[in-house]
C-alpha cells in the first residue's frame, strides 16, 4: 500500500510515538529505523505492527522486505519526502516499522545473585545509554538496572547506538536504585561503585567472582551518594594521563571488561 | 567592549573557523566553546586570539574572566542572541574564544619508539575520535597517528568530546597510513590491528612490552586490508555474548587499558 500524504493517520502515528515518550509507554509501542536494526528487531522476536520502505529501498533491501513480506507484516510504502519526514537521521536508508515493546522487564526477585549486571544513575546522553548498552551485551551481561532520570531506551538516539541490545537485554526499572542495591547486597551480591577518586580500590586488584553489579553515574556529576553509600565498595580506573578523564561510556567499557573478560575467553 | 551586531567582523570570523575546515587551517586558528575547555587551553598553552562572554556568563563565571583578563586576552561582551548564534550546543554557557592552534605534529621521525600510541584510519564520527583521544590522554598514551579521512580534531564537536585531550596530545597525520606503520616496525615497533574476527589474537593473550601502536578503524567498515596487512599482527577482543557487536569508542577503550593498565597504577 502507498501513502502519499503526511496527514496519514499512520504515518502520524509513527512520528508521534518517535518523539514522544509517554505516547511509547501509553501504547507499549515505539519505532525502529534501519534494515539492521528492523532485521535484528524481527529476529530477536519483536512483534512489527506495520513496516515503511521508501520505493528505492524495496529495491535495495529486497532481502529484508521479502523477509518481513513471509513474515506476514504489512508494509506501506512511502516517497523519499515522506521517508525525510520519519528519519532520525541524516542519511536515512529509507526502512522503517512500528513495533511493540517486549516484555523484558525483570523484577527484583527475578535477578541472577550469580550474574553480571550494570546499574545505571541517570545517563542522560543517548549515545552514551546505547553504547553503554551494546558494551553489556556484547560482554554477556545478564541485565541492566536502571534508575529515573536515564534516557529512554525506546527512544530513536538510544536504540540506534545500542544496535539491537535493546531487544536482547532484560531490563529492571527502579526509583529506588540505592534500595534496589542494599537488597541485593543482601541477596549475596557483591556491588561496585565506579567512581573517579584515586583513594577507591583500583579494579585491577579486585578479585571479581560470583554475582555483581556495577553502578556508573551520570556524565557531569557522577553516583549520588546516596547510591555510593549502598554499594560493597567504591572502585576506579587508575590513570597515569590526565586526571579524572574518561567519559561515562568509555570508564563503563574497561569496568565491565574487568568483570566479565575472563568469561568472554571462547 | 560589546559586540551587539551579527554582522560584526569578528562574528563572521568565529563562525566561519567553526564550520568550515579549509578556513580553520588557511589561518591556523579554531574555536572553543565552554568555560573548562577555555581554561584547559590557556592552561595547556594555546595563544588565545579573543575570547566572548556573554553578559549573565560574565557575573556567573567571575573567575575565569577575570584569570582571562590577568593572561591580557581580549575579551568581548556579546548578548543572549549572539551567544546561540555562535553556539554549538543547545544549552551554552556563553563562553567562547578564537585560538591559534598549537604546533603540536610529529614527524614520524619524532616518534618514541618505545612508546605506545593510537592509530585511526578514517573515523568520522566526531564524538567518537573526541571519546577515542579523551581515553587515550587519561591512559596517557605517547600520541596519536591519523590517516586521512578521520574527522578534523579541531572540529568543535571533536573538541567537546576530547575535552582538552587535543591540547595536549602530539598528533601526526598521515596520507599512508599501512606505509607509516611498516616503517614503524623496522624500526622496533609492534603494531597491532584491531579488528573483529575470531580468528584474530585474543588481546589477553598477547604480552604486552616495548614500543606498540594499536590501529582502530572506521566505525562500518573495520581497518581497510592494506592496514591490516601492515601491522605485525591482528588482535581481538573476544565476546560471548553478541558478536561484533562493540562500538569503535568501546573497542578502543579496550585495547587501550590493556595496552596500558600495568602503566596506568599509580
Amino acid at each position: 500500500m502507498l501513502i502519499t500524504s503526511r496527514e496519514n493517520y499512520i504515518i502520524k502515528d509513527y512520528i508521534k510515538l518517535a518523539q514522544n515518550k509517554k505516547y511509547r509507554y501509553e501504547t507499549k509501542r515505539f519505532v525502529i529505523e534501519g534494515a539492521r536494526l528492523v532485521k535484528d528487531a524481527v529476529l530477536s522476536g519483536v512483534n512489527i505492527e506495520a513496516a515503511f520502505f521508501k520505493e528505492t529501498a524495496m529495491q535495495k533491501h529486497n532481502e529484508l522486505y521479502n523477509f518481513l513480506l513471509e513474515k506476514k507484516i504489512k508494509i506501506y510504502i512511502i516517497n523519499a519526502i515522506l521517508a525525510e519526514k520519519l528519519a532520525d537521521t541524516q542519511t536515512t536508508q529509507g526502512i522503517f516499522c512500528i513495533a511493540f515493546m517486549l516484555d523484558k522487564e525483570i523484577l527484583l526477585d527475578r535477578i541472577d545473585i550469580d550474574g553480571v549486571y550494570l546499574s545505571l544513575e541517570g545517563i542522560q546522553e543517548p549515545g552514551n545509554l546505547g553504547t553503554m548498552l551494546r558494551t553489556a551485551d556484547a560482554f554477556g551481561f545478564n541485565g541492566i538496572i536502571l534508575s529515573e532520570g536515564c534516557a529512554d531506551i525506546y527512544s530513536p538516539k538510544v536504540l540506534r547506538a545500542a544496535m539491537g541490545a535493546i531487544f536482547r537485554l532484560p531490563f529492571m526499572f527502579t526509583d529506588n536504585l540505592a534500595e534496589t542495591i542494599k537488597i541485593l547486597n543482601e541477596k549475596g551480591m557483591n556491588s561496585l561503585a565506579a567512581v573517579a577518586d584515586s583513594s577507591a580500590n583500583d579494579i585491577l586488584s579486585e578479585r571479581i567472582q560470583g554475582g555483581n553489579i556495577v553502578a556508573i553515574g551520570n556524565e557531569g556529576n557522577g553516583l549520588s551518594q546516596n547510591v555510593i553509600n549502598s554499594c560493597s565498595k567504591k572502585v576506579t580506573i587508575r590513570m597515569r594521563g590526565h586526571a579524572e578523564s574518561l567519559n561515562a561510556a568509555a570508564a563503563a567499557s574497561v569496568l565491565m571488561w574487568e568483570l566479565t573478560k575472563a568469561n568472554n575467553k571462547v
